[in-house]
């Protein structure tokens, strides 16, 4: 079975970040724009026209058959797209926009399956790929013995130690060569942290419940697959497909209200059992806990590693002596209870992220070592292009950064190692595209947001989202905690500003507070010229105020000195750049990318893995298991193992072959052969043999140690070893 | 502050296995012998007069002055391991040896108390240590912008990057170079598994809390403090201490109901509130959490690692194409609600652990390489050297193994392994024991059990176990899963034995199942000749019968067949070999035992940490940060990064000796000087110079970046480069 489907919007676009961020979007979000830069006009006619002089045509040839079939949804895309844009320039209603919005992303979608249908694909077989992922414990199901779970996998050696070369990678690329701090923090996170950063309110999708059963269905989906059911009814009449078909194309826009009533007006029943609904409810994806015996510390699991670099903001600042810009990574696990998991490994309730968060100043993103990548052509699929209907367009990250697509240097700058990593480690650069969100399905604090997507046979899957998220996470910390987040920049010239301090009266404080009272008092000492305004109108008015929590009366602060006050340094609130890798979902791109049949046998498939991230360097594989071979297996496979090289040893009966085929299957990159020749004959020789060519070279087995070193290293290529060393064909058979 | 705090009996001994393991065992269970073996009599007089014999003095010179005054103490403990040896001969109640062996439990601490006190120690100082680890971000109470939160820590730069580099180590020493298999598993555990290894139903402490603030205290805890207050009353007799006393020492024996009724006969209160208590519960450890929207699948964080090996136990060994031994190990976060977490990083709720599971034949625990390690010298303190009073003696393992003290060579190979691992990294050698687990602190499934313990500033803290667990584990999944958790190998004659298989009626099954009609009958085809018996007798008497949750009836199974047959392989469930690391114990040990101060000036402390797991590798400082070091420092800095070597360049403007001390803090081993030399003559040459000696040569700039990656790598010592390049002296100062 050649199984090529085309799910790309069972994938939610925003795993990685909030997900209801699509239907949380609205009109006027998309328009607002950043305060100290403009860069608001993505996907604006003005912006486009001046941006198109950079544009190259994309390096992959244009078929004029299939040019010529997709033009009319071309068409279509570009007409909605100039309609959304004349609608926002009038102002028109909020919710008129949403609806028309809406229709673009149903024409893009058509405009992008159409495409994948008609340009040739790879003969890529899913079917086959899972049956070698599952024979080889690459990763499976957790807890099979016990049935299963959804949404689950436990990896395997192979699985395992490909995602631990694929992060020690990520490591060097990014950590080491770009002089990064790293945090590891905890997971299980108190309520108040996750308050904060918005997750307790918006982290969330809509449910209903099988009011017998229990069991539980996404809202949307749910709706969804009724009406498809409905329309594919023979008795369905053309007005009522009409009216349907519109109905779903609203429904990404809808509130939990109207997909409610949605429900109950087509008497909708649960599709399992025919059972009656409950009403829709709001269900957070986070994993609750209790934290301690008492019940009384409220958690969740983390949803995301990004939260514990942001609280821990001020530690990091000092360690780096407080200075800017500054870089932070973390990579760890994070958690998503989603209703229905599904699609193997890309919509997991259990998953490894690596993000980094880079810290600059709000008015200067330039990045020193931009030059380095500014030639690194990249695949870009701006905004404008979506709403134009054309294709992605390839650029170099330069003319993006210069011609304003690509915000500024510091975010191209990531985009560009972002590529180089992902390319390092085995992506195809054929499947590889960055999508610029649209400004309506941005997270409102974002002011430039762009996705590493990879074309999978679940079509193009989000990877690696690379976001200028502005002053946002400090901010909302800053309100959580009352702990400012800030940097100080020394001023060019010292300024006069207004200021107003509370004075307490320590000895009630000290009463009142007791070993409490050090923070109360610091944290006072500490307020901002607002607040500090408001205490002092509330204790008056109100006769209380609350302070990080501590309940302050007008006995405790009597009153407040205001005086003007020359500063000499600028408080700053730092902007984030952040690229936030789902390792996941690299992880499965890699191995569909890199899945391969020998032309000659479709039987015989492998993983293509470059041998940087390949699990097992180089294999050993003796002719037969004759005692005269064994010396020789032991001491090759001893030097190797001292080198840090895994290797794998088969002794077995099988064919050589036969051997190669079950280590190309799990992708090991080199194969050493010992055979009579080996034996018989001095210098001692072997046949070392490099997987994707299948070609190999005869020698001497004490170089052969150092060379696989250096070649699983990188530092030597495979063609300068069939020029050093002679070749030796054999015939290569599985019989 | 010096403080040397003995606070070992805090640390529960069983961390990294089920906490009521202490209170659980019996006398019964601590003779109990293992099936295929004998190895019972640890600590009985017979065994030990055996191993005496091999038993060398300890290396560590005794002080005969210290000596003479610990002589009563290990005196008393001989008399009364004596005793509990003569009652277990005799078979005397269970709860009377129990007693006993309290109280030789309370003599040994006494005995190990003064030990500690008496011999000379470091002048470890951990205030300052403290200081030095908040100060430069090691590690730090998580969250605590949102005021804190006990038992759980970020790792900052530093901590982040020497576990890491602890654990690349681990993995280079175990799985590279012993070639295992590796793991990744879900943390998201579903009930039943728990349930089949024991921890939801042991895996608890006893609980009460406060009626009205609803804080929680650990029973024993409470008790214990309750009676120590009391005994320090002046108004106290001799008469009452003795009876608290006695009572002090029963508490670790007693059941739930036992110490209820202390806290109601004391009437003990809240010791923060005075309030009531309420009456004890059992608290489970483990944190539940409901996993899919439902609220139906309920299942816990994982409390370890180890579970996720045995569930793959089938997929793993298939991976190995069938054969035993192998061994396969997982990293990995692991969880516990812990009463009351405290000792800093030595009792939290979230922590990482790295464990192997080695499975092999019960019958053959030989192992191949052992011979490589039979001359490790070793430092063991035998169950019988404990129970006489006696210290621990440095002996070979060769010598433990073949003496009968450590049960078997597989078990010894991990012992010295894992000692040849904690010396790599940095652990003092002359602060690293190995003891013996008692018969009766045993869990009741491990044939022998020895825990690598790290002397610190909380006395002596077990860090990883290393345990022969039999066939315990694989037996619990064989039971709770229903599959065979079991290797099939080649019997040397055929056998006849008796075999009773179901006939099932397909048809009803189907019928009654339908799409789990196919597990049912795997489920039928591989019932044991016992369940088969039971079933039949069950479906004639009571009609129908349970297998992996189905019910069945007499008309799906309408009859047995009951053959002879003849069998050419058995069937043999392996024993489990486990190393098992607390990945933090490790840490924190590690920076206890590497924590210096200069001699000439205390203020100047650093961690010696060795340059293999050094976060940073080398620091560059320019003398100045005038332009003209610049090209030198950045060309420097990237040929050293190339390398992959992490480092710090610190061009602030402190004192060359300051800014020295300021990389010391943080571990660097080997630290760069660009001064006027280097830029004035030919060939450029800097200084180098090494942390812990503070010597200094200087040496051709060029030659520098690969002289580091060679010393980081332990390929090259600090004292050859001495003898290479010419000693430069220069003042090293501080002002």
């Amino acid at each position: 079975m050649k199984a090529f489907q085309i799910l790309s919007f069972l994938v939610r676009k925003t795993q990685l970040r909030h997900p209801l961020t699509c239907l949380q979007q609205t009109a006027k979000v998309a328009t607002s724009s950043c305060h100290w830069k403009s860069p608001s006009n993505w996907g604006s006619k003005k912006h486009a026209s001046k941006r198109k002089l950079l544009l190259q045509v994309n390096h992959l040839a244009m078929d004029p058959e299939i040019e010529k079939q997709l033009a009319p949804l071309r068409a279509k895309v570009k007409e909605q797209g100039d309609l959304v844009r004349q609608m926002k320039t009038d102002g028109a209603p909020e919710m008129d926009v949403k609806k028309q919005v809406q229709e673009l992303k149903n024409r893009k979608k058509e405009l992008e399956d159409m495409t994948l249908k008609l340009y040739p694909q790879d003969s890529f077989d899913r079917a086959k790929m899972n049956d070698l992922i599952k024979r080889r414990f690459f990763y499976d199901n957790s807890f099979a013995i016990y049935g299963g779970i959804t949404g689950q996998y436990d990896y395997g050696p192979m699985g395992c130690d490909l995602v631990d070369n694929m992060l020690s990678e990520w490591q060097k690329h990014f950590v080491i060569q770009e002089r990064m701090l790293k945090v590891n923090c905890s997971i299980l996170t108190p309520e108040p942290v996750l308050k904060a950063s918005g997750h307790v309110d918006k982290f969330a999708d809509y449910m209903v419940k099988d009011v017998k059963s229990g069991e539980c269905f996404r809202l949307d989906h749910l709706i969804k697959q009724h009406f498809e059911k409905r329309m594919s009814d023979k008795k369905c009449t053309q007005e009522e497909k009409d009216l349907i078909s519109r109905k779903i194309n609203l429904l990404d826009g809808m509130t939990m209200e109207e997909m409610d009533a949605i429900v109950k007006e087509y008497d909708m029943k649960s599709p399992s059992t025919g059972n009656d609904l409950t009403d829709a409810v709001e269900f957070n994806l986070m994993f609750p806990i209790s934290i301690g015996p008492s019940g009384a510390m409220k958690g969740f699991l983390r949803p995301e590693t990004a939260q514990g670099i942001f609280v821990n903001f001020k530690r990091l600042l000092e360690y780096n002596q407080g200075k800017l810009p500054f870089a932070c990574a973390q990579i760890g696990n994070a958690y998503r209870n989603e209703i229905s998991p599904r699609s193997g490994l890309l919509r997991v309730r259990e998953f490894t992220m690596a993000e980094i968060e880079h810290f600059c100043y709000p008015d200067d993103k330039s990045h020193p070592k931009f030059n380095q990548v500014a030639n690194t052509e990249m695949l870009l699929y701006s905004a404008c292009a979506q709403m134009d209907g054309e294709s992605a367009k390839t650029m170099t990250i330069n003319e993006a950064v210069r011609g304003g697509l690509v915000a500024n240097e510091t975010l191209g700058y990531y985009m560009a190692r972002i590529q180089l990593y992902l390319l390092k480690i085995g992506i195809n650069p054929k499947k590889l595209r960055f999508r610029q969100h649209l400004g309506n399905e941005m997270a409102h604090y974002a002011c430039d947001c762009w996705d590493a997507e990879c074309l999978t046979s679940y079509g193009w899957i989000e990877c690696v989202g690379c976001a200028d998220r502005s002053a946002y996470d400090l901010s909302q910390h800053t309100k959580g905690s009352g702990v400012r987040m800030t940097v100080e920049r020394p001023l060019k010239e010292p300024r006069v500003v207004d200021s107003v301090v509370p004075l307490p009266d320590k000895g009630a404080i000290g009463k009142t507070f007791k070993k409490d009272a050090k923070a109360v008092t610091e944290a006072l000492a500490s307020l901002s010229l607002e607040v500090a305004e408001d205490m002092d109108k509330a204790l008056t008015n109100v006769g209380e105020y609350e302070v990080n929590g501590f309940k302050l009366t007008r006995s405790m602060v009597p009153a407040f000195k205001r005086e003007q006050k020359k500063v000499h340094v600028e408080e700053i609130v730092p902007s984030v750049i952040e690229p936030s890798f789902g390792i996941g979902r690299v992880f499965y791109s890699l191995l569909e990318h890199t899945f391969k049949m020998r032309e000659d046998d479709e039987k015989r498939t492998f993983f293509a893995l470059p041998a940087v991230v390949a699990p097992i360097k180089v294999s050993v594989l003796p002719l037969s298991n004759k005692t005269e071979f064994n010396t020789f297996v032991t001491q090759l496979a001893d030097s190797l193992t001292n080198l840090n090289l895994p290797l794998r040893v088969d002794d077995s009966t099988g064919s050589i072959g036969r051997r190669y085929a079950r280590t190309d299957e799990i992708g090991i990159p080199f194969g050493i052969t010992i055979d009579f020749d080996t034996i018989n004959n001095l210098p001692h020789t072997v046949t070392l043999r490099e997987r994707d060519s299948t070609e190999q070279v005869r020698m001497p087995i004490d170089d052969v140690p150092l060379t696989i070193r250096h070649l699983a290293d990188g530092k030597l290529q495979w063609k300068e070893v069939t020029e050093k060393w002679p070749k030796f064909v054999a015939q290569e058979t599985t019989k």
